[in-house]
């Protein structure tokens, strides 16, 4: 198999050092920066340092584009535009709207991995940085659902869990486990560095909760401004949110009433539990087999719903029929409980259980 | 030297086990529960399981006292009664302006160390816990000054940085630093796992950012009740400076203009490397000298002086004079600026400095 990967940072570093070692692909590497090419060549990231775009992607079976926001669009359609017809083109842009229009070539997957920052560079880059990581993967109604299929066994051969998702559900999650974040962070270190401590010149020291709840405050801003501009409806909306939150827990908090603290705090633990818990289920392993039709985006499509049902799928295969006129879809499921909100949200397609 | 810990959770676990390895003491525990007693011994954590409270600090030279704040008053009132004359009695309470009654015993110097989760049991307790943590110390005006300089001597003895502070900034800082991060983790697990994600079922997978901001998210509520309950109105406080901050962020975000979202990113970040590189200042040595009337309060009237002018003291030293109708005191303090800034901070108090 061969890789290309555009844009060789902490994520297009590691995805490369990972698809060399767990899938013993060919990987070829091209960035804007020749200091990160060197260095990836270094570290044995990638097989070849290719002298332009174009070539790092001409004969790819995948190409895998690592970059900020702000230059995806121009990567990727000059990716679109030298990759082979059976090259599947994927990004792992923190906001996945803005990707969509991409969508209209079949062999573009939009994707983001929930992994690592996209501000480090390469140095930080590591085979394992996805193992057990949702990487979000954004297919369209056209997504050919072999290169669907394709993606999938990469992206689940390196460790990551692949799940399809809704741009708009996308970028609205995101806002909330990410940019949400983010920007309180900032706001938590320059109210602590500005704040109100009665007469005393000094800057407060700081104990190990406020830095871990501030790590991310004033990440990269040659990154982090192109999220919140693009992101920035939804950002919105959660701050709204979350002043409304604030304004309840306020009155809580001045009430003094142990019961309604107890009560609140009781739940926002239970609500990180939960949050923590979502995993891969585990039990027995099944085999969904479904029948479609053979046209475009309805693999990606069945992908979708059981995303949004929240059932994992472990693995996937194709089985096109010989006359290409309709085929099967395999899904490999985990877990009794998920194997049946599987089957309840592919009701109406005739799904077939295995247990393996 | 000889300590008595009431309670021997990882706070007070810590501090016997740093007190045995680097001090030398001879140590004596109590706690409610006997089964932390045990473990305690078990670890050889203290050397001594009193049998009461009163036993437990009976010839101690330092009691301090690590339980919760709710208990904290009561535990404090039992100790004073029965240690001796000389025995400072400490408390790392994380709120300091309810401690402030006992100021008027001289030997009580409220306490309060940056490190460790109070929620936590000693199995985590460790010697080096409070290794290049700041620890807080609100003497009154009525605090011996012997007794003062017994409590730094300790304290940094195993390695922490005991820093003075008024009360009423302590609680204000605490708002900033500790229990408004604890109340945003709270918001923002409770409004991920409610979150408005278009049409999924599915709890949204997080990233290690989110995961670092909510590390503290439902922290121990038999804890925390009492801290927002004792600290409510700083906390209210924080929170509508919170508010205000994240409206005037959500109008830079709405307005879409990168100059101004990378200013205040670029803040935030400046912000953050201010509060992280707050730190024991390097350099040169010296040793200044303060004479001071041999009456209580007065030296940590001077030691609550420098730690508002931001200078840490390295070690301290009492010389009362013969007469004891007044005296001298040492502080070693660490580099040039720092110096500079301390015999501004006690003019008018006849310093004379030293280099060492």
């Amino acid at each position: 198999m061969r890789i290309a990967v555009i844009g060789l940072g902490l994520i297009g570093g590691s995805f490369a050092l990972a698809a060399k070692e767990r899938l013993h692909a060919q990987v070829s590497g091209w960035d804007v920066d020749p200091e990160a090419v060197r260095k990836a060549r270094a570290m044995k990231a990638i097989d070849v340092a290719a002298p332009t775009l174009s070539v790092a992607v001409a004969d790819a079976d995948l190409a895998l584009i690592a970059a900020p926001l702000r230059v995806l669009p121009g990567l990727v359609n000059a990716v679109l535009a030298s990759a082979p017809a059976q090259c599947v083109v994927t990004d792992v842009g923190s906001a996945k709207r803005i990707m969509s229009p991409y969508g209209e070539d079949q062999r573009f997957i939009g994707g983001h991995p929930l992994a690592g920052a996209e501000s480090a560079g390469i140095d930080g880059a590591r085979a394992d940085l996805f193992e057990g990581s949702t990487w979000y993967l954004t297919p369209s109604d056209l997504t050919s659902g072999v290169l669907y299929e394709h993606l999938h066994r990469i992206l689940s051969g390196i460790g990551a869990l692949p799940e399809a998702i809704d741009p708009v559900a996308h970028d609205r999650m995101l806002a909330l486990i990410s940019h949400l974040p983010h920007v309180l962070a900032n706001v938590l270190v320059s109210q602590a560095a500005a704040g109100d401590r009665g007469n005393s010149e000094r800057l407060p020291a700081t104990g190990p909760s406020f830095r871990d709840a501030t790590r991310v405050a004033g990440s990269n801003s040659s990154i982090w401004t192109d999220i919140y501009i693009t992101n920035a409806d939804s950002i919105q909306l959660a701050i709204t949110e979350t002043i409304a939150r604030l304004q309840d827990v306020r009155e809580v908090i001045a009430a003094k009433d142990p019961v309604e603290l107890t009560a609140w705090n009781d739940t926002a633990a239970a609500d990180r539990r939960r949050l923590a818990d979502r995993q891969v289920a585990e039990g027995a392993l099944y085999e969904l087999r479904v029948t479609v039709p053979n046209r475009p985006g309805v693999v990606a499509d069945l992908a979708l719903t059981l995303g949004q049902a929240g059932v994992n799928i472990a693995d996937m295969a194709l089985y096109p029929a010989a006359d290409l006129s309709d085929g099967v879809v395999a899904f490999w499921i985990v877990g009794d409980e998920d194997v049946k909100i599987a089957q309840n949200a592919l009701a109406g397609h005739g799904v077939s259980v295995d247990r393996i």
